[in-house]
C-alpha cells in the first residue's frame, strides 16, 4: 500500500515527506516533534503530547501555524485505515513553518524484555535544552549506536556530575529500598509516559524523591526501569552488560497501569 | 535559471535536493558538512574541506561513500557555468549514504563591516563535539538569532567556565599587548580560515597564546575579531552593544593575507 501523510494540513503521499536540505531551518534543526500512539484508531493521550509540542515551540521562540492535529490526524487515520500505528509529528519552524505527521508500524517489544528486562549501557553526555524536544539529536543517536554496537537496548545519560538523568528516548528511575530516585522536572525531558509512570506509583504508594541516582548508585540499586511512549516502563536486567537485581513485577504493575489508562 | 545540484554523483535540479522526514539519519542530524567558496570558478582549499570533512565523519564513526568532491564539483560548476559562489556539501550518513553539493551566490559582506566593524553579542552554550561539523546546530542557530534580534551580526559562544570559545559560525581572536588569544585546537572547530590566520599572523610576527579569553577580559581587549570562510578576518567594534577599541588596520592586514593565499 502506498502510505499517506499530512503535510500543511493536505494529505500528501508519504515519499513526498520531503524537505529542502537549501532551508536553513532544516540544517539546522530548527524543528520540534511528538511521537504519539494509535490504538484501534484513537490517538493516545493527545492533549498531553499537542501541550508539550507547544511548550517545545515556546522554549525555541518558535511561532507555531495553525496545527488542527486531532483533525489532521484523523483525516490520515481514515485515508490509510489506521487502526495501530506510532505516528510522529514534526513542526519545522522558520518564516514558512512546515507540519509534517507520518506514521510507522505501531512500536511494540516483545514479553521476553518485560519479563526478563533489557540491557543498558551509559553514556557521558548533556542534551541541548533537556526540557525541550526538538531534532537536536545526534548525542541521543550516538549514545543509542554505541549502546547497540554492545547489545544493549537503550543508553543512559550521564552528566557532567555522574548523575543518571534519562535514557535517550525514555526516562529513567531507581528503585532502593522502596523509594524510587528520578531526575527532578527540570533536568529532562517531562515524557508523557512520565505521567502516568508517576501516577502509578502514587496508586502503588511508591515514595518519589526527584533526585538523580549518581552513577556510582545505580549498580546496587534494588530495580532500575526505563519508561516511554512505545515501551511503557520497561525492567533494566544488565547495565554496562553486568547483570543487576531487579524486581520484575514491580515494573509490570507499573506498565500494567499505564497501559490500562492510554485511553483515559 | 533553473539551478542544478549533485546528489550522489549524479546531476539533479535543485528543487531535488530534498531528504526524507521518515529517515532516521535525517531526524537526528546524523550528517556533516562544509561550506566552501568558489572564485573564478577555482574552488578554494578543497584539499582542507575534504580533510576536514573526513575527520568530522570520523569522529561519528559515519563510513563515507566515495565522495569524487573535485570531480563533482566541477561538474556543477560546468552545468550552470558557475564562476564566484558559496558551496555547501551535506553527506547523511546510515545505511544508505547521501552526498550532496548545492550552491547559492557567494556570501560576502558590505566594506563597511570591515572598515567599521561588526557588533557581537555573548551566549551562553557549548557545542555538542565541538571539533566536528556536524548538521546538529540548533544551538548556533539560536544563538545568532538572538545576536541578529539585538542588531549584531554574530553570536559569540561562552563555555560554563566563561571561556569565549568561537563565535556561531567563526573562530574568535583578542588581541592584548601584542599578543593574540585564542582557543586551543581541542576546543572548537579547526576553521579552515583558521589555519590561513594563524599563517597571517605569523608572517606578522604576532604571538600567539592558544588559551580561551575570558568574558571578563574581551571588553578590555585592544581588538577582537573573528573569521570564517565567507568572512576572511573581521573585526569587532561593538561588544553587547557597548562600542569596544579595535585597531582596524591589523585585522585588515590578517584579511588582506588570507584573502592572497585563497588559490595558493
Amino acid at each position: 500500500m502506498n502510505k499517506s501523510a499530512i503535510k500543511n494540513g493536505e494529505l500528501i503521499k508519504e515519499e513526498d515527506a520531503v524537505v529542502s536540505i537549501t532551508s536553513r531551518e532544516v540544517q539546522c534543526n530548527f524543528s520540534v516533534y511528538e511521537a504519539l500512539r494509535v490504538l484501534g484508531g484513537k490517538v493516545v493521550h493527545l492533549c498531553d503530547h499537542e501541550k508539550r509540542l507547544k511548550e517545545s515551540a515556546a522554549m525555541l521562540n518558535m511561532k507555531l501555524p495553525a496545527l488542527n492535529l486531532k483533525e489532521n490526524i484523523e483525516k490520515l487515520i481514515k485515508k490509510d485505515n489506521l487502526k495501530d500505528v506510532t505516528m510522529r509529528i514534526l513542526v519545522i519552524g522558520g518564516k514558512n513553518p512546515q507540519v509534517f505527521i507520518t506514521y510507522q508500524d505501531l512500536l511494540t517489544y516483545p514479553d521476553s524484555y518485560y519479563e526478563k528486562g533489557i540491557g543498558v549501557t551509559t553514556y557521558f553526555g548533556e542534551r541541548f535544552m533537556p526540557k525541550c524536544k526538538t531534532s537536536n539529536l545526534l548525542l541521543s543517536y550516538l549514545a543509542l549506536e554505541d549502546a547497540k554496537s554492545k547489545g544493549a537496548f537503550e543508553a543512559l545519560l550521564v552528566d557532567r556530575n555522574n548523575r543518571v538523568l534519562e535514557g535517550t528516548r525514555s526516562n529513567f528511575y531507581m528503585l532502593k529500598d522502596n523509594v524510587i530516585y528520578t531526575a527532578g522536572d527540570e533536568y529532562v525531558l517531562s515524557g508523557v509516559t512520565r505521567i502516568s509512570v508517576l501516577k502509578a506509583l502514587e496508586e502503588m504508594g511508591v515514595k518519589v524523591v526527584f533526585e538523580s541516582p549518581k552513577l556510582s548508585e545505580i549498580e546496587s540499586a534494588d530495580t532500575l526501569f526505563i519508561s516511554s511512549t512505545s515501551m511503557a516502563a520497561m525492567p533494566v536486567s544488565t547495565l554496562n552488560s553486568k547483570p543487576i537485581k531487579c524486581d520484575f513485577d514491580f515494573v509490570k504493575r507499573v506498565t500494567t497501569y499505564v497501559r490500562a489508562h492510554e485511553l483515559d
